[in-house]
């Protein structure tokens, strides 16, 4: 695989260019060591015409913000596209890989370093290799009482998963809006601080976003505008108590309900966690396999559900949320939250109530309460084999209704393609995120290219309904971008015009987000 | 006053072009009518080689997206610089006046519909022209039972307030985080609707403001990237009550305490909303004036104003914050804050709890509920004559020790000046926007001058300790622009390379915060 454009003769003088940067043990581009860089969960048909391919070409592994500025002249220079990854464990949308086959991969793992835990003010400024395992290690070793907001899979980059707009389950879960500071790198070598940290020996860095004058951080994220080397993140301080609650909810046409009696409690903030209604699948996938449920042929019908749920003992819909805080608050709140539950009939309501410094049993719940786990992977053993999936990820207005509709097309889609409703609503203030997983074994080609088609199919079926895409895999960010079509797709318009003004020889990660440099353009809609 | 570089007969020319899109009648050129888009408080030199002008050539007030398309295609051709404002009530900072002296003021102000309100999702869409007290009224009319989040002073524009990242009083008092979605006319005539907004049909545009890819919104803050002509805003339901709480301390030196008191009720939520640390005598100014208490030279001296707190039995400094939610909570609440400032000696706590509906006298009570109010213009009696200000407002972290550090810089380089240290802290989360006035009368030119001179040399002294302004006053935003200078001033290099690339001809805003389009760059630091 090679750079597009690029003999190998230019390619192999660039990678002796690159190597000189960072040393040869920092520039990968052996088959065998580039399979990391693969996307693991690859859907879509691996051979042939229509065969999905993301693949590097090489991976480069900078040390510090001078090795990037230096692999970007190079990268300038040979015309390279790159595709800076944080980590690169962006599972279930493409992994480290790139969206333009023959890019080379910047893996910024090696910059792993804790730059700054402020305990008075409750933040953390980090390089894009610390991953949530390192920064919850690294307060604990010293002793400092601040939760992270940990994403389902705790192996992550916090940058990395903050770009991309990833979520949690405290209330400090919206990561983008925890968000505050970056150094970013600039296609051109330009080294930009945003909003206070353009103040060299400023003080507010970490404490107020905008700055002054125009606000930047947003527009660097699920962006290619510049390589984010430090990143800023609220911490929230450890409360004095938290009390998790679990509820269970016996009908499927209970979601209605749940998610309207949900929203005002999140509107008043008594709720102020990112509260997950989880569907019996997704719920039953933590603790069960499939097998033991249905062998039969296509998704599992009612009535092995209403078996699993009932042997299970959980809910058709399952509500998990945390009250944090001082004691008598998170009482209150717990009873104002299990009267306005009550309304829903056959709910059935636990709770524990947890000191500040308790860490709870099993994953989800660790989750709630800041602390990391691996446990969602669990997820990839429900169907069997070399257990993957993809997302499906819109955006869902905070109605009983518009779940209700959400969940509905996308049920009766899935089942049409022999997948099983996976998903749940992870609850904001005003917008639920709807994540639908489709789960296949890698090893059957049918299943994967079922996936693969399904996928877009619900992108389409969403879009159609008003629905849009908050983030999606590598293969359908041209397709979820293009659906942003107001006035012709004036948004998409602005984006590469910006895109042009910055990077005028397109280095930086084109194609990311569907956004295409001038050079590059005429690959949009390719794979 | 003609625009720069045209002639009086080109400039004849472009207003009949633009009389031709909105009607004579919108467009202003005579010198009296004008005055209307002067800077009402303008400091500095009135003439002379110093002297501050900030003056429109004339004004044009377009009724639609069309028209502003129109009117810029025009810009375009003659090299019109144009200056948007949404009502102009920038007060302080320059009002409606331009930075560039001969540009034209596009006043949105006739765009005032509301264009929707959700009271389930608890958002409003609005266009630039309406105001806090057009929406409260609005909001009233229909009985919808959500609250506004008012700044100060009620007849500013909810557009324009947000976009200069004004702030308010409640729990929804970030406006420019409470914002969501945005409809943008670029200097091309393109139009753009930004987040889920790209979306034609879509149903998310007010509830969830990323979108997919690069976000834009913070990016048209306190910027000249666009013209702004519809803006979403979150709307805070109607809690069940409310208690609002004042709070008197008698020493100085108790600010640090009282900040300190303060940084932890506010990082676990206890405390929502912007709760503000007054100083004394911005407190007395919403009760009395300054001849009641001092009527000699220079700043009052501490006896003056210990006296002055004595007899209006006020705190040396005061807190007011408010609670809002379910009676309980709010109960819980008060009962924690209330322990956690027992522990500053000499502190005194008042507390009224509201039911939900009910609204509170005295402005600054009314703010905290929701309701607009003009109180705050009082401030403009204090020192008599032709009352103006210009505020001074600096970021400080959220630590005593900052608080203490600038007021005590701010008030002995005032008093130097002969000015009283007007001021308060406004708490966000991790940082404090320190608002400053500098109190004159403009038929006192050696009041003026001081104020112009003062402010200068505040910012200064703030950036040589590390501290950044958030806002200022057109006369010193290149000022504040350049003391964000690391990397040489990349940040608003950056800024400058994206509004080459958007406004090549350099129509709109030229010098707003500091930015620059190739065209007028030479004019910057030029006043």
């Amino acid at each position: 695989m090679l750079p597009p454009n690029l003999s190998y003769a230019q390619f192999r003088n660039a990678l002796r260019e690159l190597a000189s940067i960072v040393g040869e043990s920092n520039v990968i581009s052996s088959d065998n060591e580039l399979n990391d860089y693969a996307d693991p969960f690859g859907p879509g048909p691996q051979s042939g015409p229509r065969a999905q391919r993301f693949s590097a070409s090489a991976a480069i592994l900078p040390a510090s913000v001078d090795h990037i500025r230096e692999i970007l002249r190079v990268a300038r220079r040979y015309h390279l596209p790159l595709w800076p990854v944080s980590t690169g464990r962006n599972f279930a949308y493409g992994g480290a890989a790139p969206r333009l086959s023959g890019s080379i991969v910047v893996d910024l793992k090696r910059m792993n370093r804790v730059l700054e835990v402020d305990e008075t003010l409750a933040y953390a400024l980090v390089e894009p290799g610390v991953t949530y395992f390192d920064l919850y290690q690294h307060l604990r070793e010293h002793g400092i009482k601040l939760w992270i907001d940990p994403p389902a899979a705790g192996w992550g980059s916090v940058v990395g998963n903050t770009l991309e707009r990833g979520f949690g389950y405290t209330p400090y879960g919206d990561h983008a809006a925890m968000q505050c500071g970056m150094e970013v790198v600039l296609a051109s070598g330009d080294v930009v601080r945003t909003g206070m940290g353009g103040i060299e020996i400023g003080k507010s860095w970490q404490l107020y976003k905008p700055g002054f004058g125009p606000s930047y951080d947003a527009m660097f994220m699920q962006s290619n505008f510049g390589i984010v080397t430090k990143l800023g993140i609220a911490l929230m301080p450890r409360p004095q108590a938290y009390r998790l609650a679990h509820l269970r909810f016996r009908e499927e046409a209970d979601l209605a309900a749940i998610i309207d009696t949900l929203r005002p409690l999140k509107l008043d903030e008594t709720i102020r966690n990112h509260a997950v209604v989880e569907g019996a699948v997704r719920f039953a996938a933590g603790v069960s396999s499939r097998a033991q449920w249905y062998e039969g042929e296509g998704a599992m019908p009612e009535s092995a559900i209403a078996a699993m749920v009932k042997r299970l003992d959980i809910g058709r819909w399952n509500l998990r949320f945390g009250l944090y805080g001082a004691e008598e608050i998170v009482d209150a709140q717990f009873a104002i939250t299990k009267r306005a539950f009550s309304g829903v009939k056959g709910m059935r309501i636990e709770a524990v109530r947890y000191a500040g410094g308790e860490v709870p049993e099993g994953g989800a719940d660790r989750n709630m309460a800041g602390v990391p786990a691996m446990s969602a992977f669990r997820m990839l053993d429900w169907r069997g084999g070399a257990g993957a999936h993809v997302d499906f990820s819109p955006i869902c207005p905070f109605t009983g209704s518009d779940a209700m509709r959400q969940y509905s097309v996308a049920k009766a889609r899935m089942a049409e393609y022999g997948f099983d409703y996976y998903g749940g609503f992870t609850a904001g203030t005003r917008h639920l995120h709807h994540i639908v997983a489709m789960i296949f074994d890698r090893g059957n080609p049918q299943q994967t290219e079922a996936a693969y088609d399904l996928l877009r199919v619900l992108i389409s079926d969403a879009r159609a309904a008003g629905y849009g895409e908050y983030r999606t895999h590598l293969a359908y960010m041209d397709l979820a971008a293009a659906q942003y079509d107001f006035n012709d797709g004036a948004l998409l318009r602005f984006s590469e015009a910006i895109k042009d003004a910055l990077d005028p020889d397109g280095v930086l990660a084109p194609g990311k987000s569907g956004i295409w440099p001038r050079v590059w353009r005429s690959r949009r809609g390719y794979t």
